[in-house]
């Protein structure tokens, strides 16, 4: 990803002071602000308070965390491991990242150990990266195909995306955005409605944010919007992540999701989920009634922090005082309502059996 | 409705100052101002700025207009009427009211005219009130046959609504929080679930407000939320007002609504719409082609206004600065979606025959 035109990852190793560095989400989009995780405790507030946030990129800050915990303590392996799987409940990547650094590492003890620690998650990093370009080239095909369909007549490809799926999301390029950054790249004219996402914003503050850092054309909207888009032409495809998908092609994503996938079916728009296949949990099947939802601190629905016309960063109410609010992080769209899933290792229906196929092909 | 356990109208005429009251809805929850309405202009910058909103209240406002412009040019129904009717596109009580105050006025002139506007403003200011009780009594029923049929094992009726078709929408009782209002006095034991309702948060500012100040339990939501709720069954009604209703029972509605009632059927919950019988639009038959859809500033997108914790009003910007915005204010909801139309003579079904007859009755 560019950040004022320089490449930049959303993470990565310093290897001079010996430490992480993250890009704190919570301050975007109006403070660029690098953060210096250096302890165990440093990643799990990084992750908890979503100063980095998105399913792949938690994984992987869990891998440097993990090599931070060991760093203070090679010994404490599977308390480490534990106290990072806390963190956050929804995303599967999390547990996917630390079981791979739990089952590699338990072979080693001491500074090997930590050593291991560091080089795998470095690994992982770098692997986030490829798997995400993966991702953007094979969906990239989908939106290529669609606009080969929809061009006459028409000066923009139309994609609604929901929450962020973007390089700050992940290490780099992103998953849902990937796919944009590559049709782009093979000259397919897209334009994005961004969903602003509530209650966090991630769509308004972060989204926005890196499109326009990476020159993407694209309007914000309100949540409520997208259904009376598509019913008047004006979306061509839906395009979001996913933190978690079943077996059968059940969607955990961002609340609200499941929301646009309705609309994208009753209008008959492709509805396409993009993810690594580490956010496959083929251990379920029932999305809706096995994963667990995240459900995050009301005051995230009660309060808006952003910046007021003087350039101050405020943080406002807008309910009465004492109103009570429930904030559910995640929901569950059902297989039925996806087009196709889109990953590193190629694209299919939401479908056991198509999964199936095509997690074989890893 | 109960204002700090005062009973209190949205709007009301002050014979002393021959003035027009209102409560300014923008100020709410925080600030419980009056404003007092002296112009022509006055009435039209209430209405356009949404110091008043709400298709029934729009309409007794622009009654008053009338009569506020007949006051200072008893000659110029016509222009007062053009002006009235300029100031929001969608809701079509506007116009039912401003038709009825000019077949009524025309055949007066001068002083008379005059008098005559403020009678039949006040007029329109009662029989809203009457009608408006209607439509929560009849509703009432549906909630009380839903109650019936859920109550065993269930502590309370959960009952999702979308902006606010409560009191402060209309000149008292509102339309769907009319038939809340009611179902609680026959002892239901009702919970709403309110929707935000972005971009200008009626939901959080005014029906939170609304129903904290008449005693009625209430959890605030982001709208991505009520698809997940319905999906664990944790709402049992979705119920919302109308801007506009066809003649085939299309609504139009908050921007918004559309995907509530997809995520209604899609869970089996019905989904009722309330609203007066002046709502009907029987001159359109297919709402999505034929209602206009008001745009709105996209600062209301990009900006969200609300309290500090020190109690200071401030406006804050979420997303990054030069961010393009689309704001639409309503969307059409097909007949297909709705359970059920609730007015003041009766509840029907959405078919054409059905609302004949249900109008027929008037």
């Amino acid at each position: 990803m560019r950040i004022e035109g320089e490449h930049t990852q959303s993470i990565w190793y310093d290897p001079e002071r010996d430490t992480v560095k993250i890009v704190d989400q919570t301050r975007l989009p109006h403070d660029l602000m690098l953060l210096e995780l250096a302890s165990l405790q440093d990643a799990c507030r990084a992750i908890s308070s979503m100063q980095v946030r998105g399913a792949p990129l938690v994984g992987v800050t869990a891998a440097y965390g993990v090599y931070l915990g060991l760093r203070e303590e090679a010994a404490e392996l599977e308390v480490i491991v534990d106290q990072l799987a806390a963190t956050r409940p929804t995303a599967v990547n999390l547990s996917w990242a630390l079981n791979r650094c739990q089952q590699t590492l338990q072979e080693y003890s001491g500074d090997e150990r930590v050593l291991k620690a560091l080089e795998l998650a470095q690994i992982l990093e770098k692997e986030d990266v490829a798997v995400c370009e993966g991702i953007g080239e094979q969906g990239a095909s989908l939106l290529q195909a669609l606009w080969e369909r929809k061009k006459e007549g028409q000066d923009r490809l139309n994609v609604l995306t929901h929450c962020n799926a973007g390089s700050l999301a992940t290490v780099d390029w992103g998953t849902a955005l990937a796919v944009i950054y590559k049709a782009a790249e093979r000259g397919i004219p897209v334009h994005v409605w961004v969903d602003e996402t509530r209650p966090r914003n991630q769509g308004a503050a972060i989204t926005c944010w890196e499109l326009a850092q990476q020159g993407i054309p694209h309007t914000l909207i309100v949540d409520n919007a997208g259904g009376h888009l598509m019913q008047h032409g004006e979306v061509d495809a839906v395009l979001v992540g996913a933190d978690r998908t079943t077996a059968r092609g059940d969607v955990c994503n961002k609340i609200g999701t499941y929301l646009k996938a309705l609309a994208a079916r009753d209008n008959d728009i492709p509805f396409y989920v993009a993810f690594p296949l580490s956010s496959f949990d083929l251990s379920l099947q029932d999305g809706l009634k096995e994963i667990p939802i995240e459900e995050r601190d009301a005051g995230e629905v009660l309060q808006v922090t952003g910046l007021t016309d003087a350039g101050a960063r405020a943080t406002v109410s807008v309910a009465p005082a004492n109103t009570r609010a429930s904030n559910y992080g995640f929901d569950v769209t059902p297989a039925r309502l996806v087009s196709a899933l889109i990953t590193e290792v190629g694209v299919c229906e939401a479908r056991p059996e198509a999964i199936a196929a095509l997690v074989g092909k890893r």
